[in-house]
């Protein structure tokens, strides 16, 4: 990853805490990898057809961890209020999805891999957001 | 656009009003990809350098509107609360894009344009979740 | 859709056809919507098992569709050899997934509609690129 | 990253090398972020008009790299033509994001790191596509 030397080069200075930030771009990054590959893991299982609310909510999880690592990699005249109100969806979709997939983390091995994706990037959302990180 | 026929042919009902959906799914396209043209439009203008937060958030607008699209594009194991986060999202998008892509709009048509993009799209939102309609 | 507004007032001209992007630019986007909402649609039916191939190359369809359409719309310093190539993918894209989607179309209507976006794009790629027209 | 981790735990197994696969999609995902990044660390400086090429070029790449990251990231069904195409699409694009990126390269420090991502993850396309890695 080049997220701490992007960042650090960017003419503009971060908004916020650059390690915080820094962090929350990577979960973002790993988070869509994760949840993408569980989607289409859950869909080559036999008993696919318990499995669509992961898939489901696993696809918009992605997305969203897509919209908002570009979002946080933009340091140009940026609307704090509306990074704020991104960051807090990620936050929860990612408590969703965590949650979803720990349903079936005793099932299937990817689902118990995309549930920590999940966690660390809610954690870093919640360090993003100056919330309490537990 | 074939909105329409892909909702009306889904198995599952959509868990909100059809016609507002649909209405909804289509201006988040016309808006990304208006957002998508004025970013680019204003990066081709000599004063560029006037417009680095129009550019900035057309981008912001554009990735909100695509994960948006593709998410109420969803109909199967919906998670209502974290749908309508997402659109109240698109909605302070949008109203905040349309906002700035006015200020340029009597120097620059394409931000006119985007303006009213910008404005479909949040009337849109509003009428998704049920806000008074202006 | 405001595509054909914003291209006419980009202070670029477009290295192509206007009325071919525009036309370009607006069927990625409809067949991007179709593709995802074709692929929950499979997800939802009984016999999902038997549409994985379908769902899996409607995900990879909408995602070319929305890349092609985002730089379909961007007209400031293109680099015509690296447009072409994108056009060409997103025609074997809309070709393949066409005709999977086709093989179902008897049984489910999402499919049905699907393809017929998934032709609609790939003429419009057709034209784009200078092609023969079927 | 969890990208070892969810390839290893998919119930299918991958077309290709297993390790020249997880390195590409790690090479997609840093690229992405570099190229976003940079867009936007182009767009601050005080030279912008200088740098509009290479905005735009960061721009499509990154969209590039976000949409061969998801397919590789999918192991279902795969298509191996398709696959083939884009990676070779995202081949072209890194080359050229790349060499734009490295005429700025002593200028402004951004480009010289993304440049280094777009060369990494030129590499990762060539060995997954089997071609002479330099």
């Amino acid at each position: 990853m080049f997220t701490t030397d992007m960042t650090s080069t960017h003419p503009r200075k971060p908004p916020s805490d650059t390690t915080a930030l820094n962090d929350c771009i990577a979960a973002c990054l790993a988070c869509e990898q994760a949840c993408t590959a569980c989607a289409d893991a859950c869909l080559a299982e036999t008993l696919v057809h318990e499995l669509r609310a992961c898939i489901r909510i696993n696809q918009d999880c992605a997305d969203i961890c897509s919209t908002t690592g570009r979002s946080l990699s933009r340091l140009t005249a940026p609307d704090l209020e509306l990074i704020k109100t991104q960051v807090e969806l990620l936050l929860l979709a990612c408590v969703k999805c965590g949650l979803e997939c720990e349903k079936h983390a005793s099932m299937h091995a990817h689902c118990r891999v995309c549930a920590a994706a999940c966690e660390r990037c809610a954690q870093a959302c919640r360090r993003f957001l100056g919330l309490p990180v537990r």
